[in-house]
Formats: C-alpha cells, structure tokens, sequence
C-alpha cells in the first residue's frame, strides 16, 4: 500500500465509523428526553477515565484505556447493539461480534489494524487492569444517567434488582470504590422508591 | 476535601457533562438526516488523532492530544456553541467561554481542574504541536463529513469558498498531508459541482 493509498484506507475508515453515531442504546440521558448512542457513550467514557483512573484498583496505563473504551463498540456498526439485559442476543454476541471485528477492521492499513483489533481484544478478554477498569466504566456510566434519570427505563422494563447485580458481576474487579459508590448513590435510592424491582439484597 | 467529597465531586462532573450531548453543531452526519453533536464530534477526532497522529507535521504525545479533543467544546455548555461562520458571535467568544471555563472547571477538585483547564488553554493558545493538530482535526473532520453529505449544508447556507479557507487558515499548521487531501478530496469535488461558492482560487 503506497502513501497516498494508505491515508485514503485510514479517512475511509473513520467515514466509516460516523455510524456508531446512528447506534441507539437502552439509557437515557440525562434529560430523559431521547436515548444515548454508542458514540456519546464512548465519549462520556473515556473522559470520565481521564477524571477517575485513580480509583481503578490496579494502576492502568490510561491511554490504552482510553483507546479501548473510544473503539469498544465499533463493532456494533456491522453486529448491531447487544443489549445487556438481553438473554438470547447475549448468546449469539461473541460470534457476531467478532465477525464483525474482522470485516471492520481489515479495512484499515495492517499495521492499524492490527492495533484496533488488538484493543478489542484485550477489552473483550478483561484480562488486564485497563480492561478491568474499562468493563467497570461500561457499567458505572449508564448506572450514573440511570440514576440521574430516576430509574427512567428500569421502570419502563420492569428492570430487577438480581438483573443489574447480575450485569455488575466484574465491576468490583477493576475499581471496588466505583462499584461501592454505585449501589449506594445509584441502585438503592432507586430500590428505595421501587423504579428498581427488589428480588434479591443489595449486597 | 476528604476521600468521599472528592470522588462525589467528580462524578458530579461527569453526570454534568451529559449535556454536551446536547449541543448541536452545524454539520449534518454522514447519512444527512440530522445535525452532529459535540460529543459525537469529540469522540470522533479523537479516534482520527489515533489513526492519524503520523501525518502530523511533528511528533505529538497522542494521549494529550485526545484529552484536549475529549475536552475542548466542554466549555459550550455554559457559553454555547459558536458557529464557525457567524462573524459577530466569534467577537465575543473568547470572553464567553473564559467565563464558562472559570464556572465548570472549578466544579472539580483543584487538581483536575488544574489539569483540564491547562489541557483547554494550551488548545485555545493552539502553540504547541500537539494543539496544532488538534486543530487541523476539528476542521478536517467536518469537512469529511461535509464531503460525505454532498456539501449539504454549504448548500443551504450559500457557503463561499474565501470563508472555508478563513476558518482553515492554520490546518496546514498541524497538518501539511491532511489540510492537501482536504482540499483535494473534501472541498476541490463541491466547488466543481457548484456546492460551494468559487469567490476565490483553491490553492
């Protein structure tokens, strides 16, 4: 691949990823007008990496975190949104989602594509602190607009208690702290005033 | 500050900054059918400062470049978003948003506030090849995009060339390589269609 085919392979790509903008997720924001999108929810992530790595349990490198949490989703453009509370897309996500991975990303010259999917893969693996702390983000994010929205699509879907823990089952693992401050400040008000359904203790 | 003052105050920060999502900018997304947003925006530079941090004119520390892309529009949240083309609002703009710099950065403990403040000054000072690049992005962007939707709303606003090449009068400061293909590829197709008002020679 020459020069200029190179830089043409790199801007084509990021036209391509102007659709992660049309990808709607299950949270409101903040004003509980409209759904957030996957671009919104990546940009919201990695700043809020930026303010609160000091509270990952392990020391992480932030820029690879960064990196991870503003690509995690992208490949959500060919395999669509897999939302978290949904048993049945849930089994078939890791296949979809890693063919499209690899559509994705042969698209970009090998040496960046090589890099990209190697992020993917350490965020899907959850093996290393950055993707320990990036998992925990992934939860914390639409608990805090779940929270600053009271609860608004947990009444909407019935949403359980024994759900959100299940969800949040590695949280604690990338930042106790975070995770402590979430069931108090974000799941037991809503518990409190039944927007949550209480099935099981909050732990 | 004690432990759980500085961590309720970041996240209060974090919640704050949903509303960046709401902030319309003036170019349309790649499909034409609505307006970009600056979180969407922010996002998608700082995954092209990622993929295109070599064409930078001098070397760049990525991760500081991303902070500063992540962060620079945050101040429109109290100061609003100032069109590139609108000659009276820019007169103003740099007051304006000094103030809401002032009142949203002071919301955070005094290090981070410390930090990001630093990371949006040395963007508006735009004097270190880092913000240089930056701002070759924050142009090069929306005019892929505008390239992208056919020059739609060059279109609709009767755009002129002299004021498209005002507005990137530094891109080829970060950038050389990116500012030669945006002319070439992004502007010299919607002047030959007539999208793009020719007042002046493309250079």
């Amino acid at each position: 691949m020459d020069g200029e085919d190179r830089l043409e392979s790199i801007v084509d790509f990021c036209r391509l990823i102007d659709r992660e903008k049309f990808i709607q997720r299950h949270t409101y924001l903040t004003d509980g007008k409209r759904l957030e999108n996957d671009a919104e929810h990546a940009w919201h992530m990695a700043i809020m990496a930026m303010l609160l790595a000091e509270y990952s349990n392990e020391k992480i490198d932030v820029l690879r975190t960064i990196g991870m949490l503003l690509i995690h989703d992208l490949v959500e453009i060919y395999a669509g949104d897999t939302f978290a509370y949904d048993t049945e897309g849930l089994k078939s996500q890791k296949e979809r989602e890693a063919e499209a991975a690899e559509k994705l990303y042969s698209q970009l010259p090998s040496d960046l594509s090589g890099r990209l999917r190697s992020l993917w893969d350490e965020f899907e693996s959850g093996d290393t602190p950055e993707a320990r702390f990036a998992h925990t983000l992934d939860n914390f994010q639409p608990l805090m607009l779940q929270s600053a929205t009271d609860g608004k699509s947990w009444k909407e879907d019935g949403r359980k208690l024994s759900e959100v823990l299940r969800r949040n089952a590695c949280s604690g693992q990338g930042s106790e702290r975070l995770w402590e401050y979430a069931r108090r400040h974000f799941i037991a008000p809503q518990l409190e005033k039944g927007h949550l359904q209480k099935d099981t203790e909050l732990p």
